[in-house]
This record gives C-alpha cells, structure tokens and sequence, in this order.
C-alpha cells in the first residue's frame, strides 16, 4: 500500500472511530439527560449535539459534497451561546438528523479517491492554497476530528 | 511540497496546535482549582494533566524516542481511577513535568524525518506490520492528538 493511501486511511479511520465512540455515548443517554448540562454552569448535551451537527453541516460544504443542508442550524448552535435561544431543535429531531447526518457522511467519505482528499477546500482561495497545500479536504476532516474528540470528552460526563 | 510531506505537517500542526490549546488552558487554572472535579462525580483536573503526563510518557517508549521517565505515573494515572490513591504528585511537580514533557517531545517530533514515521511503533510487531501498515508511529501522534483533545474538552470545564 503505498504511503498516500495509508495516510487517507489514518484519519478516515480517526474520523470513523470518532463516530462510533460519540454515537455510543449518544445511545447510553436519555433526552431527558440531554437536557443536563455537561458540567455545572456549562453547556448542555443537547446543545452539544446540536454544535456536532451544525458543525458537520458546514463540512459538507466545505468538503464540495453539498450544500448546508440545515443553515438554521448553525444560528442556533453556532452563533448562539447556549442558553441564549428558548425554543431549540427538540432531541428526538436532533437524535434523526445525527443519524442521517452521519450515515450520509460516511457515504461520501467512502467515495472519495484518495487524490480528492488533495484539493482545496471551498473557503480557500487558489491563490492562498498554493501557499498553503496543507489546507486541503483531509485537513478538514482531521481538524473535526479533533473537535468532534473535544466534545465526546465533555458529552460521556452527563452519562 | 510533495504529499507526504503535506501530510505528516498536517497531523504535527494538529498537535502542536492541541499542546499550545491545552496549555492555555491549564495556564489559566489554579492549583486549587486543578483539585476540582471536570463534573460532579467525574475525574478531577489534576488526575487529568497526570494521565496526560502517563500516556504521553508511554509514546515517548511508542515512537522509540526514549525509556519511559516516569513509570510510576502509570500506575498513579492510567492503571488506578482517580481518587482511589490518597497520595499522588502535587500539581506543582505534574506541571513542571508537563513543560518539561511538552519541550522535550517538541524537540524529538522536530528531529524526525518524514520518513521515519512510516516506520512501525515499537508496540506492533514486524509480521503485523507487514498487514496493517499504517500502525506506524504517525498514527501514534494522531490518536494521542485527539485523546489529548477529548481530555482539553474536560479541563477546560473546571475554569
């Protein structure tokens, strides 16, 4: 296997082990639990899942697989600080688009030539990726990679 | 730049960049606070940097830089749960051994050739390598990256 592909493998398969450590984290916990915040004073697991799925929402984009497909999303989990907002995106409806959020990446994720993984991201111009090849779609998934890690550490303590 | 070197600056600005973020995180607590809990019931802030102290002392032997230095916190940090030792490392001497810890792997993951971390962890064996390739010591950095970033997300919750 040549140096590239095991490369492409390493973080996919960081991105995938990420998925399934935070989805099982999601299923020992009831949406009542989610309502809990994290930590006293802190954010809520529910907010927190809200954030993951805004967050991979712009990826979607960013990773030229489509367009955000839940822009509101991202005000209420993004731009808004918990708390601020009263009426949120309900559990059960954050649990569904998750899950299909997820499936659908991992579909895409797997059609991916190793070579794509190479390219320029959207919000990067030709002139700067030039300067900077590092700022490419892997790029991308290893740096939600490590924020989606971020979070998983912070949504296991409502368990 | 060619993509292998692309690569391995990718996944070495993700540490650096998770080092620089939990140390300003641990920068801005307290000793006090570091004898909190990240959430009720849950591991305290010093038991935290000490695990982080252990594992990363455990890559240290992993990426065959050098002998494990601080064997005991192994069993203080990764083989014992928190609180179940009534006398561990002060929070003084944890953090003098972070910085030292933190300069030190800097220093070594600078000196590394990009080739050299193709090479195979000193954990897997020669005939395992063989099939499974990207056990190398690229993938040692990358999953301590995000383990490091799973436990920031914790500390930074006893600000």
């Amino acid at each position: 296997m040549n140096l590239i592909l095991i490369m492409v493998k390493m973080i996919i398969d960081r991105w995938e082990a990420n998925i399934i450590n935070f989805n099982a984290v999601l299923n020992s916990i009831t949406n009542e639990q989610l309502q809990k915040e994290v930590s006293p004073g802190k954010n809520r697991g529910i907010y927190l899942l809200g954030h993951l799925i805004a967050v991979h929402d712009k990826m979607l984009r960013l990773l030229d697989f489509e367009d955000s497909q839940d822009p509101e999303l991202h005000k209420m989990f993004i731009d808004a600080p918990d708390k601020s907002i009263s009426e949120i995106t309900s559990a059960n409806d954050l649990r569904l688009l998750w899950s299909r959020q997820s499936e659908m990446l991992t579909q895409k994720i797997s059609r991916m030539r190793p070579e794509e993984w190479f390219e320029k991201h959207t919000s990067v111009s030709s002139e700067d990726f030039i300067k900077s090849p590092h700022r490419n779609k892997l790029n991308i998934l290893l740096t939600r990679t490590t924020h989606l890690s971020y979070h998983t550490g912070q949504m296991v303590l409502i368990k």
